[in-house]
C-alpha cells in the first residue's frame, strides 16, 4: 500500500519550485501525491494545523510535517 | 541519466528526520542521491555555501536548495 504525502503551498513562487523540484521528486511507487493549494482551499487549513504545518511550502509524509524553504506563514493564509 | 541529488546534514535529530522520511523517499530511479554529512567532511562546505545553502538539513536537486525544517545553520558548522 502506497504511503500517503500531502504537499501544502498557496501558489507562491518559492512554492512552485518546491512543487515541480521536490514534491514531484518523490517515488511515485511508493506515495500517493497530494497537492492542496491552501488559498483556494481554505478549508483544509486547520488540517495542515493539525499536522503541524506552519508554513508553506510543506511536505507531510507519515505524518511527519517538512517545511521547505519558506513562502508564507499559515497564519497569513486564514 | 539520472539527476544528482545531494542531502546536506550535520547528523542532528532534524537531519535525521529528514533524511529518512524525505530524502529517501525520492525517486530512486530518476536521482542519485549522496548524503553528505559537513560535520564530518567540512570540505564540502564551501561547495555547500556555493550551491545556496544556507542551513541543514538540505537537499539540493537540480542546483536548487531546498532547506528542510531547520536543524543547524551552515556558519555554526564552519
Amino acid at each position: 500500500m502506497k504511503t500517503k504525502a500531502i504537499f501544502y503551498h498557496a501558489g507562491c513562487p518559492v512554492c512552485v519550485d518546491a512543487e515541480q523540484g521536490l514534491a514531484h521528486s518523490l517515488d511515485s511507487n511508493q506515495f500517493d501525491l497530494e497537492v492542496v493549494h491552501l488559498g483556494d482551499n481554505s478549508s483544509r487549513l486547520s488540517e495542515a494545523k493539525d499536522n503541524g504545518i506552519k508554513s508553506v511550502p510543506a511536505l507531510l509524509i507519515d505524518k511527519q510535517a517538512f517545511h521547505i524553504n519558506f513562502g508564507a506563514s499559515l497564519s497569513d493564509l486564514s
